[in-house]
């Protein structure tokens, strides 16, 4: 073959993917993942503080990615970076002194971004202040405040329920003060600079599939693709929700135009369908590649249109930014019962689904690395596939698969035809038009003609 | 504010249209219309002659509609303005001298436009020259003949067959004589001079749905928007179907450039479901608003694409002509027995089926008039709305009803979505979209980018 | 009329193909395309050699074909003609002398295009040279080997079933030599150079269905069509599959842009649905028209999206070629049992569904011939069609058929819209519609716009 130490012929002969593809054992893979959200699950995080840093100090120890502070008070497009806040301890105690809400005990019970107070109140006063959710009587909702200098406490029903006439002593003792606001990013790069981002947000305080599943998912991906050939690099940022991906974006505007594909991960290790909510763009590549792989599955799943509300693609495809990104989900937000509650916790999520999540993006990966255009180089009609040992001997029959597969790509490999616009024009797998345009290249029947940009070529 | 006094500020404080439609009272609006129906009915139109006159005389009691008066012989595009047609009295009397066919006790009994004829004839004779209807054996036939001079009577089959073998007195007391083609035209100066164009046949005559209730309520909608500010200016047309609607095109020629949108009004009162007819275009402004808001209601409805026959949408939606002007019905031509029959009575329209197609059409003028295109002036990312009061403080729960539309509108403001875009892609109402426009360009986070033409801004 | 001797008036006056149409007898029509495929059915075709001329020649006594022969070697395209294959006795005898398996009673039972063979063999060594269909096991499979020189037999499973251990003499008296491939060509000048392709496969030996049923009603069409005036050229093709096709190709390149439209023929004689399969642009006028009269017959019928595999739609529709090609068929190849077997014999196809599929053909042509622009020469508003006689006097009824196709025509012919546009629109067929438009134009209502080429027009 002459294509040998062409770019080309680079393409065609890498295999580590597909390797990593058919060797991939969801065991130990979703107990990996797991394992981290394990790890991660104590943490109080919130948009700034030490929670961020230590939960970004664990992934390290997957993925080498590196931490970037930004000063509060930086201003970024609409928006300034707040002040950082961290908690040490909060609690409500009664009369006889015990803690009938403890912090200690669930980082939920306080609300999120609280500041400091230290005051003795009746239960009328304190009710105000108190968050429950009724009609889920054991269940401590999450709840936050952000951007107005508040306090509160968030418990069960039951937990209220108890509480007497008393009088309380209510303690945060937590700091809102000038500090950062940190993130994580990791970059793989590929063979060109082309990039596919790929984001989750790790604000949550105790709250496995939002998003512990996101932020665990990621960082054991990109452990995976960190030793493989690729085609485009990627960039993985673990950024806080909503202000993370805005500061994230005005600090690296200059460089959006590189992001050719997006994919925001969240919710990811329920045992649910999967859901892929798709971007701004409605039919970008990555929309129609993560629908293509869904599809093949076999198994029900479910898309979603665009909507300007749920997680950082709320930024990503804001309409000056409008990058080509969707929403990687297994349930989405507010669609299961334990969302934004105490019950989004260590029994809720499972290895087996991260694991399940983890091979799909796998293959969604897979297909955006392989989707190249070829020029069929015989095109005035079909070539004689016969003499090349490609065809069967004896005719009469009906054609084979792999036939069938070149016959598809020999035909739409026009110049406008991509091979996944093949694959839907066929209602084939992708992997079996890839593996045919492969094959034929091989044969100097195809011709990749797809842009290859790249100061990683030799 | 910094915006009072511009124009944009004019548009974003009018307040009249969405009151009158909040504070509309269906009861007495049903019976204005009625009471207009119940004063023409009477009246024997045609498409020329002194019933069209007296009838438009009586509408300025409504609403001060300008007569117009064209001259028979007139060339109106392929078309000439025929000899003007009126009628004082016909019968059909017996042997015994009796009127077995009156044309007092219903003007349908004439062939309408029949030429004056004054015989004696058998039973034999006569048949050629009568209209029945042998299905529907009560009823009246409503018959014409306007471009062949012929006559003739209309009955019902029950009185053709209660005539026996008799000579017949015929007498038609008609003149069709050079004269004029009559119809009336009211024009709302809006806020600019593009215009909407609001047509209704007049030709018919003692027929209430179809058309006394078309002609009804465009004179009661324009007697309710003559006292409303508005975008657009309002021309309503009161003419003769076919001849009327191709006269008032020839010499209005130069100056339909200004017509943006337009409806035909037919069939108004009876209690049948909502039809609306788009224009040629399929799927003009005008369209998808009709379309938007009959969704809305949650009522059934029905949809039809153009066709080239049916009413005056036909010329004003000729090739060479092409407006986008759809037809706003309920029940449609020949889709109720009673159409074009004497039953087509003061019992078969209603007030309160008049007062709903009236509340309709001002629903759908209110979507024309706030139809504009903003520009989301902080389009990377998401403006805080939080800091201008315009999110919920504590968060962690799903997005409110204003948040996802405020969202929405920010989100799709790019100068290529005007609101009712907005509204059909986040199946919102289109006036939950509107509102929250408004309040972010109160804000300042969104600016008016639709082009405001007009002499009357000061 | 002021048209006489135009070429727009030699397309209104045009009567023959409606004659034709409207005085089809389908008894004859199907007797005279079985008896084509009965005096064809003995043959042993392949690729090339004898079996190809004596049809062709057997072709001439219905419609005057011309004979190509193109030499063995000459490159066409990807390919080479190959070798002439000729056969003149094939066997296989038992030790008994006895013939088990006798190419004198079904050629199918030869490999086609076998190598010569003339050995003694044990059963065993016999069976990899054998082929059958288990789960059909009284029928004798039709098999090939075009470019691989092997040889082989081809007997039903219950005559493999009796063989018994023995010696048997194996002997094909077969050549493959330098030679011809031979295919035939009939061209029909019409008003204009733009031309029709007619295309049918005319290598398979003893089959009816697949597809001495095309090559059939190809030489009854091309009778048919011989004596009528029309609008484009027809070019009727018979030629061996793939390699007939790909060779006429290669030597017609320079000519194939007058093509215009195509049919491949196939598989019209037995009992089942039609099948359309669209030719690769999936919306061209033979793809629309084809739909059309399919769809205005009122029986169910099955559309194809373009594939790459099938007839010579594959060679017709390569990327290089792209000819708007599109495939008729009653069942399709591989959707009934006896495909490529000794049961596609002369009981599988009917002359009435070889008359059937006849005359629909016939209607496409007619749509085709038919499908012109017109341009309404009275634009704005209707044209006054009373007082043309184009329209019933008394008015106040339903619109009339004529009328309303009338209508549509006058509203859709602004130079945009063909007639099949204007009948897919309406949802009238195709002939209203034209019987409309002629009836305009011959009032000086409509004018002919498509642009009329040719160089016979005096």
């Amino acid at each position: 073959m002459t294509l040998t130490n062409s770019p080309a012929a680079t393409i065609l002969n890498r295999q580590q993917l597909k390797d990593l593809l058919s060797g991939f054992n969801p065991d130990p893979k979703g107990r990996e993942a797991y394992a981290i959200i394990e790890a991660l699950y104590p943490i109080c995080r919130s948009i700034t503080g030490e929670g961020v840093r230590q939960t970004l100090r664990l992934l390290q120890q997957t993925i080498p990615l590196i931490v970037h502070e930004v000063p509060s008070g930086k201003e970024v497009f609409d928006w300034v970076v707040p002040k950082e806040w961290n908690i040490r301890d909060a609690y409500i105690k009664d009369s006889a002194g015990e803690r009938v809400v403890d912090f200690r005990k669930n980082n939920l019970h306080v609300l999120n971004y609280s500041v400091p107070v230290h005051r003795t109140m009746s239960l009328a006063e304190l009710t105000p202040y108190l968050y429950t959710l009724p009609e889920l009587p054991d269940w401590i909702p999450y709840r936050t405040s952000y951007f107005k200098e508040i306090w509160g406490f968030c418990l069960s029903q039951r937990q209220l329920d108890q509480m007497k006439n008393d009088e309380y002593e209510v303690w945060i003792d937590s700091t809102l003060q000038p500090g950062y606001l940190t993130y994580g990013e990791y970059r793989i790069q590929g063979l060109t600079d082309e990039e596919v981002l790929i984001s989750s947000h790790l604000c949550h305080p105790s709250l496995c599939n939002d998003n512990l599943s996101g932020v665990a998912t990621a960082a054991v991906l990109a452990s995976l693709l960190d030793d493989v050939d690729l085609r485009y690099s990627y960039r993985f940022v673990w950024a806080p929700g909503t202000i993370g991906a805005i500061t994230w974006l005005a600090l690296n505007e200059s460089r959006l135009s590189r992001i050719k594909h997006g994919l925001v991960l969240s919710c990811l290790g329920d045992p649910g369908l999967f859901t892929y909510k798709r971007s701004r763009h409605g039919n970008a590549e990555i929309d129609r590649v993560a629908e293509h792989v869904l599809r093949s599955t076999g198994h029900d799943f479910e898309l979603m249109d665009f909507t300007p509300y749920g997680y950082d693609e709320r930024q990503y495809c804001s309409p000056g930014i409008n990058l080509p990104v969707g929403c990687f989900m297994r349930t989405p937000n507010g669609k299961y019962p334990q969302y934004h509650t105490s019950a989004d916790d260590l029994t809720f999520v499972r290895g087996p689904a991260l694991a399940d999540s983890l091979f799909h993006l796998l293959r969604i990966i897979e297909v955006l690395e392989g989707n190249y255009r070829y020029l069929n180089l015989n095109s005035k009609c079909e070539p004689q596939l016969g003499r090349r040992g490609l065809y069967r001997q004896v005719g009469g029959t009906n054609n084979t698969g792999v036939e069938e597969a070149m016959l598809w790509v020999l035909n739409y490999s026009d110049g406008q035809h991509s091979l996944l616009d093949i694959a839907e024009h066929s209602r084939l797998e992708f992997s079996e038009i890839n593996d045919a345009a492969k094959l034929l290249a091989r044969n100097n029947l195809l011709q990749l003609i797809d842009p290859i940009r790249s100061s990683h070529l030799g």
